[in-house]
């Protein structure tokens, strides 16, 4: 097992991500900030501080916002946390205090903190894990105050959130007499782990094992829970046709399971608590139906942006191979769930199939969920958009063609922000005796090897440039770094001189004892692609997606005029700089023939070869799609 | 104007037609009167004939069904009248008669005539037009009696139906105290035009005109019924959002509605009703509305197989272009009130625009509703399907892989078989001096010409060959009949001499001196085509139908495996005869080259253009879809 390089040691100079940081920083978490305190203009109030206050007693009013509005005061801790690794602000770091200072004055007694229960439902407490998010806001509190703890050393909320956690562990559990259950949306689990990481107690690793190993177990524990509130939903309604358990993954035992089903926050979230449990336990049989339902997500239900959940209904996985691009629902948490499930699985196996996918995400369908500006975001990551569509058919309703500003349930922009300004989580892991490069993102870090620690310096243009450059520190010991599967050949040098390192998974391995300084070169040429899909994926039939590097390109008809479906790639290709939406930006010109438009009315005719005419056709990536004005129509698939 | 020779003047003798009318005779009537009887086993009731004897006082009991229940009684009238013309029983009519007889004692005094109000709200009568199907029973029932009555001579029902209609003559209308209504589901319109022809009471067609003319002015009636109604709707909850005026055609006055919208068996009745009053008032610019309708329609929202209503949304028209084809709707009864919309405009402009899509329509997109068996319907004729995707994507929730058995709302079946058993209706018309044949259907006729009647017979193995031979008997007439829209070329012969007929609007002329036994040879080459759509249509870039004479085909996994989107058609086909399906079809072997599978488990790979495999596939005619077990995939549309 190797572990992650903390935040704290990794430093970012990396121009793509400076931007993206920039906005976490300077924009998301100052305006959620002001949403969280019902500030903004023209919006439905949060209530979600106000929610804390009253619970504190400091005010009186009634509950206000979802069921699960504490966790967004969580992730804004959380992303707060993160800031102030990679970037100290005392003013922000003072307004943090005071967030937790009244979270600790709303705890109960007990330890008991959830607002919603506090001032709406307290004899409900702890009575519908099914639908009321109670173990899922106490995760997320959870993963900030181990983020806050970490940025800052302060403990106050971490120590609010043991009480909290001994308060759940004192009432569910295997013991007689506690609750057999487990949360209708998994997220406790993988914060028990990092609670347990950052304190050492052994019963929260206890605690996630039984909620994990419960889950989907005979007879059902929420089939059970439902029985006792008489059949009573928390979502109007009730449940005439009984629990759909595929919905929150507890149709079998988890380690039963073979095809991710269900809502995809819910799966990406449980997969990585699972995957984080078995590298902390060392359990081989949880390891194994991880990298079981891992490959069946990734070959055979991914989109090429690292999209997951294609159904709408349930924001669900849908089946293998079932990936309509135009349907798709792909949404922006859910994504950000796979790079977490991504790196707890490279914890335990250093292998590309995850740092591959872990970089397909991050460049395509994350970040993909955010304007340009910072302002607006999309729940929603589709592959082609068809704006008259989007208007006109509720097939389709649920896709927009321009990013909305802001969500009543707002989960994925902080969700964004927290995947953002934890980035250096994810680019270097170290054992005894090797430091891993899994992400090529410039910038600095001091990694422990063994007893020592290497200084490590990453250069380079990524991923619009392939050249990346690394000097590491004195020592002996292993440098490894990822090929990706993308990458049709690659070189190496170390200290100016070619080298053939040792490939294993998809990693070339250096070993020697290095020097202060040395070099390693990294060259990944970086032609234009085009992709395929497996043909299975019949949505894809026919046509081909355009990639350069990691980053997977587009048409909008800003670029190319209206109907798209026209186009037919000839696969020349031709790159150029282009910062018109994004400094240093690669965007694309390809060959292409455009079926001539038809003269005559009619709707079919006898079919004509030759009729189209040869045209180029720019292609911008797919993460910067719709920010502009004209976006009347989007497509990532072309025909060839 | 030209007149359509009525059913009884022509015989039919097509073996294509042979089937389906036997299957209408000897299936679909049958079973209809037993279900309208509720003898259907383990089938929930109709409850349609007990409402009758409810309503008539014969027994005690609740009204049951649809609030439209009456129509499946009229619909089941009125396709025994046109088998009783086509081939007289008189055992059938003895049963009919009794069910007129039965529909006698159920009116009440002063004319009323529908068991839902009768039985259920007799306080309601005409309160709500909108929800309720009052007007479009008593529509139904008046297309019944008018077709009882040219079938029989016997005017019972007429009678009946005509005192109904007085009553709602003199309770709708534009008078001081009459309502200012309209019906929620047209259909009365067509057969007040249609009574109107029956009894020549003139008052028929002005009712007609004033629903026609009343429709969609403002103050809309359909808002007023509502208020008056406290805003309560029928189908359950209210109206919060108001009405839906596209969903009914009611959005713009008739002559300002220029996209066909709304719900599509509404739009089609609606446009045969006011093009049928237009043919007999002269009414100019309801006759031009129809035209741009028509236009509309079938230039910008009609499927290859002339399926209409792309959304299963309100079973409804999408907008222009928007021709999904696996999402479809595409109601069999859209496609049947598209073959009298067609009929109608036919009678005022002999314009083959009109007999090319009524010719595609009974050839593909009705009779694909109906299994060979003559026993499982589909409401839905989708253009392409996954079976996997029916069963887990509600997207395609409404989709099939085999037609179910019969239906609760039970419309498409018998709207089948009285489209089938009055086909003779549509195949010829006249005027004063020409003879029009609009569809190549085999038999005899008796024209009716000036003052003379023509005495015509047709032969040939339409749709499977383009050999038709025509013999006429004397007179100074001219024949006229369509060249197709699809066909390349044609020849024509008059007594085994070739001619070159006067072509307009799509239809070959020839005006002589005929001798009894004059013979004319119509030869229309039918290579097999492929044929693609508009490039606005985007769903079909890249790929083309296959279609042969009026036939379109359809690829089926049973014949060709599954993953049909893998297959490339190169344009060599190949017809055979195959009986296997139905007896005397001609199936098309095609060249194509397939994608190989991979062998690897990747998802996406670098695109490799020569990945195919030479094959053959089997193309059958898309109207036998899913008449065999292995029915995993269909798709028309195949990439080229």
């Amino acid at each position: 097992m190797n572990n992650f390089t903390p935040l704290k040691n990794v430093k970012i100079e990396s121009p793509f991500w400076k931007t993206y940081t920039d906005i976490a920083k300077d924009k998301i978490i100052p305006y959620q900030w002001l949403a969280i305190n019902d500030k903004i203009p023209d919006t439905a109030p949060s209530h979600a501080i106000r929610n804390f206050r009253i619970a504190a007693g400091l005010e009186e009013g009634d509950f206000g916002g979802m069921v699960f509005q504490d966790s967004d005061v969580a992730k804004w801790l959380e992303a707060v946390a993160y800031r102030l690794t990679i970037d100290p602000d005392a003013e922000l770091e003072k307004t943090a205090d005071e967030v937790i200072d009244l979270i600790g004055q709303a705890q109960e007694e007990d330890g008991y903190l959830n607002t919603y229960f506090q001032i709406k439902a307290p004899d409900k407490k702890f009575t519908n894990l099914l639908d009321c998010h109670e173990l899922y806001c106490a995760g997320h509190m959870t993963e900030a105050a181990v983020a806050y703890y970490e940025a800052t050393g302060k403990d106050k909320l971490l120590k609010i959130m043991c009480r909290y956690i001994d308060l759940i562990d004192s009432k569910i559990g295997p013991e007689e007499g506690k609750i057999k259950g487990y949360p209708g949306h998994p997220e406790i689990e993988l914060a028990l782990v990092k609670l347990y990481r950052a304190t050492g107690e052994k019963r929260y690793l206890k605690l996630c094992e039984f909620m994990v190993n419960e889950r989907g177990t005979d007879p059902n524990y929420f089939d059970q829970e439902l029985e006792a509130r008489n059949h009573i939903g928390f979502w109007g309604g009730g449940y005439q046709r009984g629990v759909d358990r595929k919905y929150c993954q507890a149709h079998k035992p988890i380690r039963q399971q073979t095809e991710a089903v269900g809502h995809s926050v819910r799966a990406g979230y449980l997969y990585t608590g699972c995957a984080d449990l078995a590298a902390e336990t060392g359990d081989e049989s949880l390891k194994r139906a991880m990298e079981v339902l891992w490959d069946n997500i990734t070959e055979k239900q991914m989109y090429i942006t690292g999209g997951v959940g294609a159904h709408v209904y349930g924001e669900a996985f849908s089946f293998n191979y079932h990936l309509p691009n135009d349907t798709v629902y792909a949404e922006t948490c859910a994504q950000i769930s796979m790079v977490f499930f991504a790196q707890k699985m490279l914890r335990m196996d250093v292998n590309r199939k995850y740092s591959d996918v872990m970089e397909r995400l991050i460049y395509n369908g994350t970040i993909s969920g955010m304007a340009l500006d910072g302002r607006h975001f999309f729940y929603t990551n589709p592959l082609s958009m068809w704006e008259e569509e989007t208007r006109k058919c509720p097939r389709v309703g649920h896709i927009h063609s321009k990013r909305p500003g802001w969500f009543g349930c707002a989960c994925c922009p902080p969700n964004l922000a927290r995947m953002i300004t934890s980035l250096g989580n994810y680019i270097y892991s170290s054992d005894e005796n090797t430091v891993y490069t899994h992400l090529y993102i410039g910038g600095e870090a001091d990694i422990p090897v063994g007893d020592k620690t290497v200084h490590l310096t990453q250069t380079g243009n990524y991923p619009w440039s392939g050249e990346i450059g690394f000097t590491l520190s004195e020592g002996k010991y292993a440098f490894a770094f990822r090929i990706p599967g993308w990458a049709r050949s690659f070189a190496v040098k170390a200290n100016g001189s070619a080298v053939s390192p040792e490939i294993r998974k998809g990693y070339a391995y250096i070993n020697r004892q290095w020097k202060d300084g040395d070099t390693v070169e990294l060259t990944l040429p970086m032609p234009v692609e085009l992709v395929e899909a497996n043909p299975l994926a019949r949505e894809d039939a026919g046509k081909a997606a355009i990639m350069r590097g990691p980053v997977v390109y587009c048409l909008e008809s800003a670029d190319n005029g209206d109907v798209l479906s026209a186009i037919r790639l000839t696969g020349e290709f031709e790159t150029y700089a282009d910062d018109s939406l994004f400094e240093g930006a690669v965007n694309i010109r390809a060959s292409a023939m455009r079926r001539r438009t038809w003269t005559s009315s009619e709707l079919y005719r006898t079919y004509k070869p030759g009729d189209e005419e040869p045209c180029t056709v720019t292609a911008i990536p797919y993460a910067f799609w719709t920010n502009r004005e004209d976006s009347r129509e989007m497509t990532v698939w072309v025909r060839v």
